[in-house]
Order: C-alpha cells, then structure tokens, then sequence
C-alpha cells in the first residue's frame, strides 16, 4: 500500500492538489488521505470551493508521499506549530517529501528545506528566500539534491508534471504512462505566457494584481504582518 | 457578472473542474457555482475526495456559463430527469454550454448535441455516439458548430485548455494570459502518451483496466444496464 497525505488548510489552492490526487490515486494500492488538525470541511481561497479532510494529523502518522500544496493560506500554515512539527515528525519514514506551489514555503518553514534548491509559485520566490531555502526559478519540478526524497513543483498546474514524475519514480515508466493517458495530459493551450518568462510586462502586472484578490482578506494580512515581524525581530536579537 | 454554474453528481472525477474553475475564477466578476439538486457535500469517483455543491439547480435558474464535468457517475446523470431538465431549461440564456469529459455524453442526453461534433474522454466516444452526437477523436476542445455555444473537451485534463479558450472568448486575450501566469500553465510532462494515438497498446490496455477501477461499482453497473436496456427498448419499439 502507498500511502499519499496531502496536506490541507484553509485558504489552498485546489488545482494545486487536484492534479496530483488525480494522478497519484491510480497508483497500485494507493491510499490517498486528505490531512488536517481534524477531518472536516475547508474552504478553498476562492472563498466558494469546499472539500473534505478526511483525516488528522495524529490519525496519520506514517504516509509514504506527503504533498503540500500553495495557496494564500500557507501564510497561515507556515506558522502553524502542528503542521511543521508533523512535517518534521513524518518525513524521515515517508518516500517522498512534496508541495507544489507555495506548499515549497511550509515545506522551508519546517526547516526541511535549509540550504537546498527549491521552487514555488513565480509570485513567491522571495518568500521561499526568506526561509531559507535556494529559490530556483527556472525550473518546474526541483528535486533538493540528486537523491533527495525532497521534490518541489512551480505553482498550480506544475502539480500536474511533479505527480507524473513521482508516479514513474514509484511505479515505472509504464504505470506512469497509463496515468497519463487516463487524465488524457496531452495540454495543447492556445496560449503561451505560463511562465514568467514568456510573459509579457503586462501580463505580469495584470497576474500580480489578481494574485492579491485571493490574499487581501484581514486573516491573511495578519498572517504575513506576523511573519515580518518575527523575521525583523529574529534579525535584532541575532545583532549582539 | 458572469454566473459560472459547476454541475456535480456522485462519482464525478474531480480535475474535469478543477481546472476550468482556477481559470474561470479569474475572469472579471466572476461567481462560481457548484450546483447539484441541492447544496451539500458529494463524493468523488475516488470516494475519497467530498467536494461541497453550493447551491440547487432551482436556485440557479440564468447562469452565464455552464459546465458539465465527467467521471463515472455520468452513467446516472445522464438519466436524471432534474439534470437533463435544468440543462435542456438553462442552455438558452447561456453564453456558453460546455462539458469535460465524458460531461458532454450528460449534455447529448439532454439533447443538445444531436447530430453535432463533440468530444468526450477516449475511452467513451461510443457513449457519445448512442447519445446522436457526432463523436470527434482527434481534437482536444471542439465547438460544436462554427459560432455555436456548445463546446466540448476531451478527457479529464482538457479542461484546462477548455477553460482558457473560455477566458479569452469571454474576457479577451490579455485576461487570458494572465490566468494562464497565474496557475502557470507551462505544462512540461516528462512522458508523452497523453492521448490515444500517441500511446503503446500496453499503456492503452492499463489505463483501460485502471479506468474500470472506478466504474466496477455497483449503483454504476445498474446505470450502465439501465442505460442498455432502455436503448435496446427503444429499439425494438421503433420496429413496426
């Protein structure tokens, strides 16, 4: 049995986790579990979606993947003692360590990520910084180190790309490839701005002003004032 | 505002709209809706995965756009006389109709598809020919007729692409690209056998023995012989 723990938490990104349950639940004798402090419903940070965690934290002590995924509520999640302290707790006996998107921050949060390479969503690379890991950002999925259990993936739909690699990496090329045939991941977009990259300076503005949609709401805005502070004040003290 | 309606059902297969709505959402006052008979949670084809309906087909009568996605469960949608009323009632006053999946065999059983092009996962082009639509094989997002209102995606993942092609009818391209920044959609699987033609025999027979996985359940089965039953009646009832 492969046991997948996708991490919950108010205010995710859905695509963010979607994509990879998708593909990971077609893995043999996959049990995929959704976590949180408890089960239960969680709103999405569209403010509309709500899906179920299925289990907690506690009830979930040994999962073999473990996947966080970003969202406007890592802010939240990443000072959030209980999911750092699982995190840290579960990695050491888990395969394969995981986010996708801003899930990469709370990965760094828990310390996971010190010193190494890792990816987040475009938006977020400083924050990714800030906790001490390497922000690379030219690259969709990132693996910390050649035999790293840690992988992380860029934002939203880069899931997709990072499950279909830790989808061979567990069950060979050919499971994979039946995977991808099942979600019929042959993307054809008829546009081409997906990165950063190939964006133009419009096109970034016009993103960075709706990315604020979903993160100017008071909890948030609390969330990251606390942040700043706690790296402003660490900074201070560390000055003897 | 433009009303985005979800529809939901039992065992639907949650990336069909998970896609679109990261995308849709992100149009210009955009309200989303996941709609079923009534608000509540709904279980995926996975029975793992609880995603909230948030309102009643009644409470939605005028939605701007609607989409219908697939998974097992459309055996019964597309015999449910609500879901086939509402579509049949609410097509009209659309902008657009659209499905994902096997989303467009629940739409051809509306009648909305007779004799039209459409496209459905690969596995189920014959459901959608027994439906009267003329089922397409080799193009990932298909618009019914030149100008048309109905469009239909293939399997499971063309949603996204779907979607995208949504936003730039809707908002124009410039929205368009900046969505496609957002949930950085620069897909880069490693594998290629995302569709059927591009796929070995081997890959094509596992992901149809791993398709049946969530079909091989019994209030499936009954619908899938309902559904025979009822055209080999209507059959032999139009033999005079």
């Amino acid at each position: 049995m492969t046991q997948i723990a996708i991490v919950l938490y108010p205010q995710f990104t859905a695509l963010d986790f979607i994509g990879p349950y998708e593909v990971l639940r077609a893995l043999p004798d996959a049990e995929v579990r959704f976590v949180w402090h408890e089960p239960g419903p969680i709103v999405a940070d569209s403010g509309v979606l709500v899906v179920g965690a299925t289990h907690s934290f506690d009830e979930t002590p040994a999962p073999d993947v473990v996947l966080v995924p970003g969202g406007p509520g890592f802010l939240s999640a990443s000072q959030d003692e209980k999911v750092l302290d699982w995190l840290r707790a579960v990695r050491p006996g888990a395969q394969w360590t995981t986010s996708v998107c801003t899930g990469s921050i709370v990965l760094a949060a828990a310390g996971l990520l010190d010193g190494k390479p890792a990816t987040t969503h475009w938006s977020s690379m400083a924050g990714l910084t800030l906790h001490g890991a390497k922000a690379v950002s030219d690259e969709r999925v990132v693996r910390a180190l050649p035999d790293d259990d840690l992988v992380t993936a860029a934002g939203v739909s880069a899931g997709i790309d990072l499950a279909l690699w830790l989808a061979e990496q567990i069950a060979g090329r050919a499971r994979a490839e039946a995977i991808q045939l099942i979600i019929e991941y042959d993307p054809q977009p008829h546009l081409d701005s997906g990165h950063r990259s190939k964006a133009s300076a419009g096109t970034i503005a016009t993103s960075t002003m709706l990315l604020t949609r979903d993160v100017d709401k008071p909890e948030l805005l609390k969330a990251s004032a606390r942040l700043l502070w706690d790296r402003a004040l660490t900074t201070v003290r560390s000055r003897r």
